[in-house]
């Protein structure tokens, strides 16, 4: 490990805060936590990435909006429902639950980014969840940090929390973070959210950068086909309470900032991947010898999103001739004849035909919990890495009905 | 209905004869027919269109050629190997089945088709098929094509099966077509095969211009995403057995061929939906008011390729929200607050909102065996529809292995 890990996740650097809530948003039974306030006691510099899908929800466009005028100090979000597609009033909620948390701290409503996850379409219970952000301000501490985890999950069977100190040398700074897993295998296909605070004093610029470099090696990688929901949003404070000199961008310091970020936030991605529902396979597709970057990309891709290739991992069936047909379809430049295909390193395809490795030594691999698929395109020097999944008849049956929010109706 | 059905298969035009054998491809055990000949005894002009996936079988490439010297008069079709990935072997096996039917019938290699289904990567069984084929041209008959529809079965449920009677006022002719859906839900993601014959008296021109407006207008409705499997093939045999006038291109009989040919081809591409592995749904997607038929056609494919729109589908849930998060991504220009979606005719979603809907009467719609979803973009006068099907906890379980093939080695 390249980073010395620390406890506390989100609230793991200097002068981060937090709190949560149970509103009753999730369930109206059980009493889970489902709305968090994170808070940075000094002001902060600020960088977000959010959904490419053309449909975002509310608290998206409220929160981009945000960081085009303001530097965002504080984060609110609520799992259990997305406030997507719920038009004006939709915006409305959104501002009024940053309002709900901006006045107890003396914020603007600008300083705050929103966070919503969930059903698709309901409007937010804002009657359920008002008396809950009334209480958040006052609950801050910083033994929060796994509470906020927690409470933005949803399908998640576990938390996803991180926090790394980062040494120069004579002072240090430290990098936390939590996100929560998709609905679905893919987080491009069902709301990831990722919450990052720093106290390394760095400037925007250098802060932004690091963020969308780190994000296409990270939560992009394990999206599916570049798809992403209506509320995907990644969201890094940095508050600068390490002190020391300032991280400006192109510096030695800037890129050993984006390797732990990349490093922060690849482990998170993963460990989605891992927590995907009904998952029982990790699977790293490695993609090489493609003609261009965009070719490696669209056969991981096709690959990875082929419901034959993962179903067939499923049942521990090393099928590469599944894989190569996905190859042929993913419109990247190919020639069957030099496609070589591998799992953990043993030929299954060799030039376009059956290798010769015994069948047995193929199922021994596809039958592991975690293994890695090569793809061997042999027409140039390009590469592409994804994280995925096999998929599962028990993940059908999970998404057979979201009947359980509709009846709130 | 607008053509007269009548009886027979591919064997009710004049002149077309039929034979099958069990030659153990398909299984060692059952003594299921796998391989079949189709025969016109006259000489005939011929149409095809195949896979565009990049990696071809072997059967395709042969017979792509064949097509671009001579005109085709036999069909020779195996089922339970797809004769793919398998080299310069596969090659030479799929002209040796040529050969084996063109010499006692007495053509070139060239006049014959060849087709094969199955598992990809596994040489063919050549010693058990040339027994089979020896026999193939003593047990032509024209009561034999129930049973060539029959033989290129694999995991189909049911014989997929057509014939109709053109009237011209005082002639007819007959088209008689069979078809092999996928082992997937959707065929472009697995081997189709299509055999069309008739005895009209048509040009090779307006053959080949009917088949290829007739399969974007059905076989490729069908498809998810335009991909297609490495041995997608349909062939079209045209002997002029009935006589009359010939049919040419421009003339108003060519486009009731066309027509014709349309209803025959949509009736078989609608058969392969409905019997796709354990479906229990068959969607109509609508998709209007597009600002471009791409874009109709995009949205289509990303709602009806969405897993989790699928999911809910098996669930009996007329979640739009799942839906309008695949517009959103589909890349299609949108505008959120103009979208509607209906379940049969029933608003779910208005103006990009929930609609009034009570939520009951869309879960009958959803609840249904067969339904219709509308999706109006109110941008523009473009339209697309797909026939897709819902997917199902017991699909995946079906294909977790093709390891009883896999055996075999």
């Amino acid at each position: 490990m390249p980073y010395k890990s620390t406890k506390g996740g989100v609230c793991a650097p200097k002068g981060f805060v937090a709190s949560t809530a149970a509103c009753g948003i999730k369930s109206s039974k059980a009493k889970r936590a489902d709305l968090a306030l994170l808070w940075s006691e000094e002001p902060c510099v600020s960088a977000g990435v959010f959904t490419t899908n053309r449909v975002k929800a509310a608290p998206v466009k409220v929160t981009q909006a945000h960081l085009r005028h303001r530097e965002l100090r504080a984060i609110v979000a609520n799992s259990g429902n997305a406030n997507a597609c719920t038009g004006v009033k939709g915006i409305e909620d959104a501002r009024a639950m940053a309002d709900g948390v901006a006045k107890p701290l003396g914020l603007t409503r600008r300083e705050v980014g929103i966070c919503s996850t969930g059903v698709i379409g309901l409007p937010l219970p804002m009657e359920r969840i008002a008396p809950g952000l009334a209480t958040l301000a006052g609950d801050l501490s910083r033994r929060n940090g796994g509470a906020v985890a927690d409470a933005i999950l949803t399908s998640d069977t576990c938390r996803k929390e991180i926090a790394v100190t980062v040494d120069l040398g004579g002072h240090s700074y430290r990098i936390g973070a939590c996100a929560k897993g998709a609905g679905m295998i893919c987080p491009s296909m069902a709301t990831m959210l990722c919450f990052v605070t720093t106290d390394a004093n760095i400037t925007k610029d250098c802060l932004q950068r690091s963020l969308l470099d780190v994000t296409e090696a990270s939560f992009n990688r394990i999206c599916i086909d570049g798809d992403m929901s209506t509320n995907d949003t990644v969201l890094v404070l940095a508050n600068g309470a390490a002190g020391g000199k300032r991280i400006t961008r192109g510096s030695k310091e800037c890129r050993r900032f984006r390797d732990a970020l990349e490093y922060v936030l690849l482990k998170l991605a993963k460990s989605i991947v891992r927590d995907g529902e009904r998952v029982t396979k990790f699977v790293t597709l490695d993609v090489k010898g493609a003609g261009t970057y965009l070719d490696a990309k669209k056969v991981a891709e096709a690959v990875a999103k082929s419901a034959l290739v993962k179903s067939s991992w499923n049942g521990n069936d090393p099928n590469w001739g599944r894989i190569i047909h996905a190859v042929g379809y993913s419109r990247a430049r190919i020639r069957e004849e030099l496609i070589d295909i591998s799992y953990d390193g043993k030929p299954a395809c060799t030039g376009g035909e059956l290798a010769d490795t015994p069948i047995k030594d193929l199922r021994a691999v596809a039958a592991k919990e975690e293994f890695k698929v090569t793809i061997n395109l042999h027409l140039g020097k390009a590469e592409y890495t994804l994280y995925t999944s096999d998929i599962s008849p028990e993940y059908i049956d999970f998404n057979r009905s979201e009947y359980a929010y509709w009846k709130n109706r």
